[in-house]
C-alpha cells in the first residue's frame, strides 16, 4: 500500500502516545492569556533538539541541553510571558520547574524538556508555575482540545495559533508527526524567539532523529532565523514515542527518507506560517534567488532582500520599489557581479518582469499594485552568473511593528 | 597666534572662492521643495571623494569618478528627487547636467561633480535641469543665503538643513572649512543615502586633501554608514580652492594634523546630525563599546546594538530593555564571550547601571524612564575582555518610519 502525506487534526497529539494542555498559570497578570503548556508522552521517548546559537543563551536552552544529553525525555513545559534569560537565578528556577513537573506527573527530572519565551532579564515566579502545574496535570488530554490548549499557551505576540499534523507511510505503516510552534517578531530574522516541539510515533534512533530534525531545520526555519543570528531561546525539539509500529529506522534509507521528508514538509508550513505572522504584518514575503555563483551567495542575498527594511516598508505600501531591491542586493558582501540582474515580482493576481540587465523596465503600475497588493508576495531574483538558488521568507514592516515592539515589555 | 576651532556661519559659502544656490527646478513635482543646487568656485580647485561601495552604483557616482581623476574640480551640481540609478540613459543624463552646467557658467564639463538622490529606477528627466540651470547659476551667491538655498534643495526625507563652517588655523593662518549634507533612512546604517558637499580655502595638495578625507570619513561618516553596506548613491566630495593664503600643505605633520581635525569635527557634527535626523526619529542614540578584545568587534557590536529593531523600538517607547540589547550583542558574529557584559544608559537627565555580569540588575523604573525620554540616549556597553572600544551612532524606530517609507515613491 503506498500512503501520500496527509495532513491531519490534532497537533502535537495526533500522533500516538501523547497529552497536552495548556492553561494560565499566573505568570502574565492577563487572566485570560493562558502561560503555561505542557506536552507529557505515555512513556519515555527517543529524544533531540536545535538550539539558539546566540552567545547569549537562556537559562532554560541550558538546562534542556543538559537533559536531553541521554537522547532521552518524556515530557515538555513551556511557559510564555517571560524568558528566564540574564537573571542570577535562572538555572534554578529552570531546575525547579523540572523538578516540580517531574514530581506531579511521576516522571525522571532528568526527562523534561523546558522552555520560557517572552521579556527577557526580569526574574521568572516559581510560585504561578509550582502552583498550576497541578491543574496543567490534571486537564491533560490526548486530542485536539489538549494540543490547541498547549499550542496557545506557548504564544506571545503572535497572532495565529500555529499547530501541525501529518501522516505519512514507513515500509507500509502510518506514522505521524505533530507540531507546534511560536515565533513572531519578523523584522530581521534574527530577532525572532522561535520555539517549535515536535511529537511522533514513529519508532527510530536518536541518530537518525538527531540528523531528520537538523536537516528540515536547515531548509526550513533556518531560512527565515539565520545560522549564527537568533534569539537567546530558540529551541526546536522532538520526541518520537516509537508507538506507530513501523520497523526500527536505524540508518538512512529508503525509511529515513520518507521521515525526514515529512519531517520537514511540516516544519516548512510552520515556517511560513511565523514569517507570515511576523509582528504587525500584513503581506508574506518570498525571495527566490537564483543564476547565483554558490550556495551561501544566493542564501546571503536572498536574506539581504528580506530583511530590508526599505523593501519591507515598500511592501507594505504595495510599491514596486525595484531600486530598494537592488540596492539590498548590491550590499550583500561577497564576490558577485551586480551588473545582469533580472527581477519580477509575482503573486496569485499574476507575474510582472520589472528590471532586466540592472535597468528598470517599464511596467504597469496598476498591474504591480494588483500583485503587490496580496497576502502572499514573491520577489524572484536572476542573478545570471551561476547555477545556485535559495529562498527565504519574511514580511512586511507596518505601523503595527511599531506599536507592539515600542511597548511590549511594559 | 594661536587659534582654536571656531563654529560660524555660512556653510559651503563660508570658505574663500565659493558661491551657492539651490532652486525648483520641476523634478519633483511639489514646487515648494527646491530640488536643484549648485555649488561654484571662482577657480578650478583641487578635489577628492569618498564614494559609496554598493555593487549598484549609481551613474552620477560613475561620472564623477572620472571627473575627479585628475584631482580638479570647480562645481558641484546635485538634484534630488531621483538617483538616476538602474536607468538604461543614467550616463548619458548625468554627463548632459555637467554639459549642461559647464557651459552655463563656462567651467570645464570635467571639472563638475555631479551627484543626484531620491528614487532609484525612474528615469531622470534632463529638461527641468537643462531649463532650470540658467536662474540657478544666476542666482548664485557668496554667502549664507546661497549656501541654505544648496543645502535644502538636496534634502529627500530630511526634517533639518544640515550645513555647517568651522575656522581653524595653519600655521598662523585662519583657514575655513564649510560642508552641507543630508541624509535620513537610518533605520539600519546601511540604508542611508548620504551625500555631503564640503568646501575649503585651505591650501593643500590633491593627496593630503584625499588623506584627510578619507580619515575623517572612516571617524564619522562610516561609523554610521559601515563598510560596504552603503547606498547606490553616497558620496562625500571636498574642494580646496588653496585662497586662504596658508603655507601649501604638502606633507603630513603640524598644518596637515591641523586641518584633518578640523575636518574630523565639521563631518562628526554632521554625522551625528544624520543620526538624529533618520526617517521619523525622535531620539538620537550613541552606542559606547569598551572592553572589547579587538577594535573591529567593537564596532560590529556597536553597530549590532545600534542598529537593531526591537531596541530601537524599545529606545521609541523609553522602555529600558536589558534583555534586547543583550540580545543583540549575543548574535554579533565573531569569537567573543557573553557572559560578562555591564551596561548603563545615560542622557542629560543621568546615568543608571543596569546589567553586571551579564545578569539584569534590578533598577527604579521611574530613574530608566527620566533617563530614556531624552532626546540624546547613551547606551554604554563594557565587554569586559580587551582594551577595544568604538562608538556608533543611529536612531530610534517609530511610526514615522514607516509612514514616510512605506509611501516613499508615489
Amino acid at each position: 500500500m503506498i500512503m501520500e502525506t496527509q495532513w491531519i487534526a490534532g497537533g502535537v497529539c495526533a500522533p500516538k502516545g501523547f497529552k497536552a494542555n495548556g492553561i494560565h498559570c499566573g505568570v502574565r497578570k492577563n487572566a485570560g492569556k493562558k502561560d503555561l503548556a505542557l506536552i507529557l508522552a505515555d512513556h519515555p521517548c527517543v529524544a533531540a533538539a536545535v538550539y539558539t546559537r546566540n552567545k547569549v543563551c537562556g537559562a532554560p536552552v541550558t538546562v534542556t541541553r543538559g537533559h536531553l544529553s541521554d537522547g532521552k525525555a518524556q515530557a515538555c513545559i513551556c511557559n510564555s510571558g517571560n524568558a528566564n534569560t540574564c537573571n542570577a537565578d535562572g538555572i534554578d528556577i529552570a531546575n525547579a520547574m523540572c523538578g516540580a513537573l517531574a514530581k506531579a506527573v511521576n516522571i525522571s527530572e532528568n526527562d523534561v524538556i523546558v522552555a520560557s519565551t517572552g521579556v527577557i532579564g526580569q526574574p521568572l515566579p516559581l510560585k504561578p508555575i509550582v502552583t498550576g502545574i497541578p491543574a496543567l496535570a490534571a486537564g491533560l488530554a490526548p486530542d485536539e482540545s489538549g494540543a490547541r490548549a498547549a499550542a496557545e499557551a506557548i504564544m506571545t505576540t503572535d497572532t495565529r495559533v500555529k499547530q501541525i499534523a501529518l501522516t505519512i507511510d514507513i515500509d507500509g505503516t502510518p506514522v505521524t508527526i505533530g507540531a507546534m510552534c511560536k515565533g513572531s517578531g519578523m523584522i530581521a530574522p534574527n530577532m525572532a524567539t522561535m520555539l517549535c516541539f515536535v511529537t511522533t510515533d514513529a519508532d527510530i534512533d536518536r541518530d537518525m532523529l538527531s540528523d531528520a530534525l537538523f536537516a528540515a531545520v536547515d531548509k526550513t526555519f533556518n531560512r527565515i532565523v539565520v545560522d549564527g543570528d537568533t534569539s537567546t531561546n530558540d529551541m526546536t525539539a522532538i520526541m518520537a514515542s516509537g508507538m506507530a509500529g513501523n520497523r526500527r529506522v536505524v540508518s538512512k534509507g529508503e525509511a529515513f527518507d520518507a521521515f525526514s521528508g515529512g519531517l520537514t514538509a511540516a516544519l516548512a508550513k510552520l515556517a511560513r506560517e511565523v514569517a507570515r505572522d511576523g509582528e504587525g504584518a500584513t503581506t508574506l514575503i518570498t525571495v527566490n534567488v537564483a543564476g547565483a555563483p554558490d550556495g551561501s551567495l544566493a542564501r546571503s542575498i536572498a536574506r539581504s532582500v528580506v530583511t530590508s527594511p526599505l523593501v519591507k516598508t515598500a511592501i507594505f505600501g504595495s510599491d514596486a520599489n525595484v531600486g530598494r531591491v537592488l540596492c539590498a542586493i548590491g550590499y550583500t558582501p561577497g564576490d558577485f557581479r551586480a551588473d545582469d540582474i533580472a527581477l519580477s515580482i509575482e503573486s496569485d493576481a499574476g507575474a510582472l518582469p520589472v528590471c532586466e540587465h540592472s535597468l528598470t523596465l517599464p511596467f504597469p503600475e496598476e498591474t504591480a499594485l494588483a500583485i503587490l497588493n496580496r497576502p502572499e508576495v514573491i520577489i524572484n531574483i536572476d542573478m545570471n552568473q551561476g547555477g545556485s538558488e535559495a529562498t527565504a521568507w519574511g514580511c512586511d514592516l507596518t505601523y503595527g511593528y511599531v506599536h507592539i515592539n515600542g511597548d511590549y515589555r511594559s
